[in-house]
């Protein structure tokens, strides 16, 4: 399963040379995210209302094209990795011509409030079992 | 009583006109702030430890003239206003030939966690007073 | 005339208090600012491209209600003032429940590529004619 | 060697998990960037000025523990790889107690101002020197 996030580049996300900043990406990856996650029935602050955070473990992104002002990029999203403990979300971005322009992931640790690492399986059950039912089909497919 | 915050400009901060870009200006207000609440001694972190938080009522800014990347500039902070529930902050950004270049204020309501309005003098009397009496001794410089 | 920009918070633009940051606002009002151009015929980078910037002169922003990560937000759009050195648009900002979560506005200049001031209605008539007529009914109604 | 930047963190980078925001990474890097590049005797707005631009090819960051508002980091900066067409620095972000919190590293493309690549030791002899001697002598250290 992969989810398409739409995104007009906003001039403040531009720099002086011309282009999107390479620190807006990271942006573009989270507004794609937190589409993924409504597509397959939740809200990310919902999550988070439960009590369920996953700041960064790390993450990294490739330039291949530049884009400016006033593009239409769309954002390819998937789950690239998912246990208990962690999640990996990988993504694809394409310009209008549908050339690819960056990839990158973000991969994310599962805790609680108080940043302390929760079992995501144990403890916040139907959220894992539907990521985890998507990400085996995904997987499932790669092999197939 | 006004300080002096000193800033470089950072590539990510300009845009594709080459300058900074509006939106940063309020940013370098708020480290000016910062420094501000420091130099009286205080620690804007402190202020929120102990519950007292201060979000915007409203900004203003006017641009005289702009400034790109890796240029040094220098914010002269002051209290343009206090009462027990809003304080205003004035600032002026020069550049390093000391030409005025942007000048705004920005105007806090005092409230508590919940974001409920609190009366500053009354809940947080050690604050209050020491801004107050640099606020009066300003206002007397300007009268005087 | 006033234009509708629907926008989804994203949550690298929200604080440590929990809302939204007061500089992401700025960048709200651009989104929609492009949007206004866009929908009157025109698209803002091709100003740029036929030599038209538009830098700012002052913007004022009043804060009346808080928003957070995911909110769904609707920026509503007009032209405020029109001459041939220079054009206001103001900004409202709602709510889902449609309160009125934000005003202000942004006061831009008409300048030539080296930032020096043009007049919009001699360099660039189809322009300022376009504008000018959408202005000067919007004057009408509310005058009428 | 190794540069030092110190940097306090701003409020707008932190997000409403408490945190900076992990896009703020790169915004870090991008001033001891320019930091190095200062205490090598260069200017990097020079090198742009010159005609040398520096595109990201790819970045990657790393996160171990989180910052905060007025926290005090301290980025250490060196250059990682260094050949006529690119060049990577690296990144060690550490706080207070010299914990280090964050490592990453950004690869970038010699260009000219279209975007098209360009020989750095042929073109830019003065600084591709400078770089190689520095970045040589760092490989000696560590073989040594």
């Amino acid at each position: 399963m992969r989810t398409n996030t739409n995104i007009v580049v906003r001039y403040q996300e531009t720099d002086r040379m011309g282009i999107v900043h390479h620190s807006v990406y990271p942006i573009y990856y989270e507004q794609a995210r937190t589409d993924y996650i409504k597509q397959i029935g939740f809200r990310y602050s919902d999550f988070e209302k439960m009590g369920l955070y996953t700041p960064l473990y790390d993450m990294y992104s490739k330039f291949m094209k530049s884009i400016t002002y006033e593009d239409e990029i769309r954002v390819e999203t998937r789950i690239d990795k998912l246990t208990p403990a962690r999640i990996v979300f990988a993504y694809d971005v394409y310009n209008k011509d549908n050339e690819l322009i960056n990839s990158g992931y973000t991969s994310h640790a599962f805790v609680g409030k108080d940043i302390r690492p929760v079992n995501c399986k144990k403890d916040f059950p139907d959220i894992y079992e539907k990521m985890n039912k998507i990400y085996l089909e995904d997987q499932g497919e790669k092999r197939g």
